[in-house]
């Protein structure tokens, strides 16, 4: 089965299909459908266990979505969250970068804006779509912004700009000369006319716009398309003279004006939850009496004007991530001391160091890495409890998952390390799914003169000898804001910000793999305690009667606590198959036997292995398989 | 405890608080802290357990909560989610009915734009903040538009609307004529200069920009505040009657043209949950092999842009919703049946017909409120299973819900039925927290003229006598979309479209009251399974080795599966002060017994009763205790 047929099959059952795919769809939008949120409620509610428990101290917290454009100001996402594009006159855009990789096969990701249109120009790269030149790489900013009423009203301007220049965009079809003259002597000879004379083009019409002429080089247009046109030899052209030019009105000017109001005061959809446990640390951590380390999560959505949407789930315009920000004192961190109980702990990395080995990745050993790197201790230890999670809860098989470390010019901009989570998908190849990103900033002493005077003593106390490491996000909400909370005290007095260490997932990415991955054409083999349906219950027999009444109950008293999928039609292999393509784990028959003994059979999907339980004990029975605080 | 120290005491708890206020906040959003999400999350749990397994055939989606412009005109929120409103020409904007409500005291919430006009005419209403004349009454659309690249980038066409025109909204400072002498004198005399007219304003500039002088209403204003500023006697004003003309350019109309075709493109943020369910009825429907009733929920953000937000969680911004819509056949309802079994049931309702008793609520049965209203019996049915979860699982006292019908006039419009859910908060009065909503249309064959040709054959075919009852927003997606799949088959090969009743739900709102109608200043008395953190752990002497060592063991196993907090600073009451304000239910103590017979006190929160267990029962003592399947 290739991705599309694969895709496909989740889109038929229910997993995720296109977003209001009734009116054509936007491409970079899916919706999880009713399977595909059971699925992606179990992988969450998961994730809150492993990564909420990791340590004392983690809370969950839920911000907004629509953000402060101070918080992207601090952040630098307003300034550096962007992609290079270029664009031709037909208004096809491309990512500038991708772009070069694809026609040129060059590695582009970390050339400068300057280096990419110089290969544009060396190269004489056109648009793959129409061939026509391209612009200059310009910077796109993926945020989406938003327009928070009560007095920029960007909607009632719109409506006003398309009531008075709309005509700008209305569909014209193309006239002769004797043509023209029959609309003007049928429809315009009578009427008041009027001109606006652009660059190249002129238009005429009259008062209520209802007949539009465009005259472009030397060439005829009417509006609207569907006029009635017939030919006219006489010569009207002249009454066309007479139209009177509109210069360019004052209340267009207001309109301008109302915009740039209204860009001074946006908002912005979140590209990332990370920014709300950053801004909210001040709060929290005097909610949570002073404690570090502190861990604040959020599960939700985030939002992305990706230039090019692809592998459904994979890179969508909104999706789901969830995040974990840990904070602590960069110089009294417990975490150092928990790797020594894994130094010995083995997992796939691949360094930049080792990427000329061409191996897919290297086993190493946590002492190894860090001998190799001197990565900081605590770091290596998090890439370890992230690894645990996909081998252990997740069950993805060792061989399909490995950390990929970022050079300095490809790790994201807040970043000091960076590894990305990597499954490999046999459609896809090597995936990111997630990241472990410790954003923070090494300053020495000279900071202190880059900063505002007013906030310059706070910054002096921070120093231990010669430098100071803060977290990147905080340091910079810190400096804009100048809300001293951020600053906390050690208990010998001292002073520090501290840093973070951010554990970042795609859920959308884990569950579209966890789907990949399982999902071998026949049986989507998912964990038990992942899968979207708990328990099928079935009766033997469609038609006997006391076969479906027992049938019936068991579905009945299983489904207050359970997800249970009650089938009875169709021959009883077909519905084993039915749940087997979706992962049913447990699927319950009620037979002869039953009606004799009160036995049932439950089968199980990878052996099909079949045992038989009384209906009495089937709650416990399932309460236990299903107690993910056991599994865990 | 007045309702602003109950708001300020729930945010210093973390269970909310204004987001983002290191940066000033934007009025209208909150974000849940560490408490108020695992309150949150409980509440949302319980009702995905309650209302997701109302029957059978329910399932929970997630689809985008960015949305297509077609399915809001579908929906007819682009058309008629309107507030009405009025602004001054120093920008107040108001909800033009609620200042009528407020100012005049009139019931304004029905009046139509006209009868509001008259009103402000005839009363001659100003500016309450400037006291100056208010604009006509406007329509004001509640939704967030969403500009989707990759070709419409209304971020960068704003960077250049800024460039070129932000010379419009700088800060001027007025000056006299013979200042403004001195400034052409030592800064503009020697250069080139440029002007703008505008209606009654006059822009002189250099190239750069660096130096506007404004002329407005014979005054003279210039750009930046703090140039430098002295007196000049000689004359030089003749120099600014040289600045060349600039006229309106081309580039112009290209920006206004890429606004018009964003504006064609735009999605928007969903005002509501519903509409998900509704355009993915025709894929989920088959999915679930076409069994009805059929119910998709939603438990997700929405967004409006509200004119006045306003007590913190009650009217925000962006908020939390939680939907079930409910497909059935209006001719062939199983619901009808249930309705047997609760007739002689009671709820609170305040009916229209009862409205002018001066009641808060009048208590009736629902045989009752069927024999005088005959309102359909399905929909009594289903406001009792709304009054039981309030009054069975969230514990709201009887007195304090009830059911409040709209009349014609003032119902949403997609409604035929419509009684808010509102609860009683002595801080604020009755507040809705939820609907009942039959989205439905009732058509007799008219209705065939007025549908495109196209689907006319459908339409013929729906017909049962000479109506019909199809779902509101099922009947206007299909005629939009033309998706044939809306349309359904019964067994006897007759046609039909399903009808729709919502089930909604503000999850803030509920949030809120359960807040405030439990918190007594002292407790915060919400039913154990909902209270956010379900233990708290304590050594009764926190310098005591020993029972420090014990309870950090008690409480190391007990959050694994619970939330659980550990708390060794203060006296004991204190303490248990500490966790009664926040709800905790259950405190164990560790105490000197505890090292002799490995019991500890588990302290019940309202009796303040306290029994002894052993440490090795507590985790099955809490399961029981926590196990919300036996529960509900």
């Amino acid at each position: 089965m290739d991705l599309n047929e694969k895709i496909k099959f989740f889109i038929n059952k229910g997993f995720f299909y296109e977003s209001q795919s009734i009116y054509g769809s936007r491409s970079g939008f899916y919706d999880y459908g009713s399977l595909g949120t059971l699925l992606k409620r179990r992988y969450e509610n998961l994730w809150r266990i492993y990564f909420g428990k990791l340590f004392d101290n983690i809370y969950e917290i839920q911000p907004s979505e629509i953000m402060h454009k101070n918080t992207f100001v601090a952040s630098r996402h307003l300034e550096l969250f962007n992609d290079p594009i270029v664009e031709c006159k037909n208004g096809h855009r491309f990512r500038a970068d991708k772009l070069i990789e694809e026609k040129l096969n060059i590695k582009a990701e970390s050339l400068t804006i300057e280096e990419m249109n110089k290969i544009f120009d060396e190269e004489k790269v056109v648009c793959p779509e129409c061939g026509s030149k391209l612009s200059d790489v310009k910077l796109f900013n993926l945020m989406f912004p938003i327009y928070v009423g009560p007095v920029y009203d960007l909607f009632l301007i719109l409506e006003e700009l398309k009531r008075k220049y709309g005509f700008l965009i209305k569909k014209y079809r193309k006239i002769s000369e004797k043509e023209l003259n029959y609309i003007i002597k049928n429809y315009l000879k009578n009427k008041k006319l009027y001109s606006i004379n652009l660059n190249n083009e002129k238009y005429i019409f009259d008062e209520n716009k209802e007949i539009i002429i465009k005259i472009k080089d030397n060439e005829y247009y009417v509006y609207p398309e569907n006029i009635e046109i017939k030919e006219e030899n006489e010569n009207y052209l002249e009454k066309l003279n007479n139209a009177e030019e509109i210069k360019v009105d004052y209340e267009l000017y207001d309109l301008i004006k109302n915009y740039i109001e209204l860009k001074n005061n946006e908002m912005f959809l979140r590209p990332e939850t990370a920014q709300g446990p950053y801004v909210n640390f001040p709060i929290e951590i005097i909610i949570n009496r002073y404690r570090l380390p502190l861990g604040l999560y959020v599960i939700g959505k985030a939002f992305r004007n990706e230039i090019s949407p692809r592998n459904a789930l994979l890179r969508m315009r909104e999706f789901t991530q969830a995040e974990l920000q840990i904070f602590f004192d960069y110089y009294n961190n417990p975490f150092e001391n928990e790797f020594e109980f894994y130094k010995d702990k083995y997992i796939n990395v691949l360094l930049v160091k080792d990427r000329d080995k061409k191996l897919p990745y290297v086993e190493k050993s946590l002492e190894e890495i860090y001998n190799e790197t001197k990565i900081d201790k605590f770091y290596l230890y998090f890439l370890y409890k992230v690894y645990e999670f996909y081998i252990n809860i997740l069950k993805i098989p060792k061989e399909r998952i490995r950390f990929y470390q970022l050079a300095d010019n490809e790790k994201s901009f807040y970043n000091m390390y960076h590894f990305d989570i990597e499954i490999y998908l046999d459609e896809i190849g090597w995936t990111e799914v997630g990241g472990i990103h410790f954003r923070v900033l090494r300053f020495n002493r000279d900071i202190i003169n880059k900063v505002d005077e007013e906030i310059r003593k706070d910054v002096e106390n921070l120093f231990i000898g010669n430098e100071i490491y803060v977290g990147y996000d905080l340091w910079n909400h810190f400096i804009l804001s100048k809300d001293r909370r951020f600053i906390l005290t050690r208990p010998n007095g001292s002073k520090f910000i501290p840093v973070e260490l951010e554990l970042s997932f795609g859920v959308d990415r884990n569950i579209f793999s966890l789907l990949l991955i399982n999902y071998d054409g026949r049986i989507l083999k998912l964990p038990d305690y992942l899968s979207p349906i708990q328990i099928a219950v079935f009766p033997l027999l469609e038609n006997n009667e006391n076969m479906v009444k027992v049938a019936k109950e068991i579905y009945n008293k299983l489904r207050k606590r359970f997800d249970v999928y009650y089938d009875d039609s169709g021959r009883i292999g077909i519905r084993y198959k039915r749940q087997d393509e979706i992962g049913t784990f447990y699927c319950i028959t009620v037979d002869d036997q039953t009606l004799k003994d009160n036995t049932v059979t439950v089968r199980f999907r990878d052996t099909k292995e079949q045992i038989r339980i009384n209906i009495n004990d089937l709650e416990k029975f399932f309460e236990e398989k299903f107690d993910i605080w056991k599994i865990l």
